[in-house]
């Protein structure tokens, strides 16, 4: 069974098939943040460091880190963000111990990133594209790192399961060529809007037992899309994760600090046999103890 | 695709894999309800009655009626049982609109409940022990019903899913035998705690799986039977439920009233394209409307 393994300096994560699903905090992205995005400018990474304790602190077993933030005093991204990639890495690395996971659409961020990241961090992205895989690929082999397969390609998102199954396919076969093995590829079949597509996430189920069966390959997502527009996302993406892990789902980009979702992940990895003896389980749900005015200690009802 | 009918005195239900999910409320059970079972020996019916109303505006689209009380005055259940269920369904029938589900392990006390209960009830349960199977089929045939099969025999309850998968096949044929259709079978592949059989779940899904592909049957399952020993048993039950509903699983004996189990359901309902528009779940997850002390109406948060 492919094994992907990811390494902080100190600690090696494994993504497989026999694992405990691999939450990657979502957190550290400034898009849609506005105020990240203009600390980040300003060179104040509090809240990156804030996001960063908080997401292990609830159980990230990785922490994407993503920099795609356009200075207001200047618009190009390829001069800004490996910089900025640069510092957030080095920062992130100091104050905690996962394996990072390095995104951005700017390849020369990525390599930023790789070069001041300890250990092996996973990178977040390829896609079908050509001029993506080009510019991607011989950095994965130099680094000798794992990588995020999108399942898009220069024709855009197919909304036909089999069309994305097919671009996997081919992303698997160049990384061949360029000496990268299949379980270094982590694939997202894309998760698209159930609201928008109804049979979204049942083909994506379907994809995840196809990826790993036919390829062998780890996958991913970006859990939170599937709930896109609809109310109560929290609700479906806490439903939605378990199916996805009993279908062979071996990680997704998700946010760590939502209770309901890392709740049904822990259960999900008991029930699929990926907890021995309940452990984690039994450790997040054990009643608080706390100490009353007679100092006396007390459990709380579970 | 198999759909199994359900009826009230006024209202159908459909069972099957392109339906929604049918939850069948539990509660009205005296077994472990100390309070309940006096109150039936006694005559009272407030709290059955207070059951029948709340399961039934929580969701439960059937519910299971139960009269499973050793009396004081008499510790014989073939004597009292028939006329306890007798008056149980009556009652339930004049106050709520759903089908019922006659649930005894006395034959006689089923025979009772069909003869009062209106429509197409459900008969809770045959097993594939013989004795068992020659009192309840000649039943099932006499007033066309369908009925749940559990899949454990007279060498008793298998832990390999293989041999549950054959009792199921054998209930299936014996019950061929007496005319009644594989569609009328509801069978419960018995989903063990996942504290004690670390495999059980991924046995439930796998079992459901091959039931739906290879007999052709709707499945059910006591769903709270899987988190036994362990704590947060909601939690695991409302990550449960979404994969076995994925797998094909079609129903369940569960407890309506637990908001956060309910929800999975209509989560997995949507996520599996059993939930046309969303409809279903955007009207649970409506911010509700409140009137403020001015008499304006506001909307709270989600």
């Amino acid at each position: 069974m492919p094994q992907t393994i990811v390494e902080s300096k100190t600690k090696t994560t494994i993504i497989g098939f026999d694992q405990p699903f691999c939450v990657i905090g979502e957190r550290i992205n400034p898009t849609g943040r506005k105020a990240l995005a203009a600390q980040l400018e300003a060179g104040d990474f509090c809240t990156v460091e804030k996001d960063a304790l908080e997401q292990v602190a609830c159980g990230a077993a990785m922490l994407d880190v993503n920099a795609g933030v356009v200075f207001h005093s200047n618009p190009n991204p390829n001069e800004t963000e490996p910089p900025l990639m640069r510092k957030m890495i080095r920062m992130i690395q100091e104050i905690v111990d996962v394996p990072l996971c390095i995104d951005s659409s700017v390849p020369d961020a990525l390599e930023a990133g790789l070069e001041v990241c300890g250990g092996r961090p996973l990178v977040n992205s390829i896609t079908g594209e050509e001029e993506r895989l080009e510019a991607i690929l011989p950095l994965i082999k130099k680094y000798n790192v794992p990588v995020v397969a999108i399942s898009n390609d220069d024709t855009g998102i197919s909304e036909d399961p089999e069309v994305r199954f097919q671009v996997a396919r081919r992303i698997v076969e160049r990384a061949a060529d360029f000496g990268i093995s299949a379980h270094d590829i982590i694939v997202d079949p894309l998760a698209m809007p159930v609201g928008a597509v109804p049979t979204a996430c049942l083909q994506v189920f379907e994809l995840v037992r196809r990826l790993r069966r036919e390829l062998g390959v780890n996958t991913t997502c970006g859990a939170s899309n599937v709930s896109f527009g609809l109310p109560n996302r929290q609700g479906l993406t806490a439903a939605f994760l378990p199916i996805a892990i009993a279908s062979g789902m071996t990680s997704a980009i998700m946010n760590p600090i939502r209770d309901q979702e890392m709740e049904a992940v822990r259960a999900a990895d008991l029930l699929c046999n990926n907890d021995a003896n309940a452990a984690v389980w039994i450790k997040a749900n054990k009643p608080a103890t706390t100490v009353t005015a007679k100092g006396r200690r007390r459990r709380r009802a579970g």
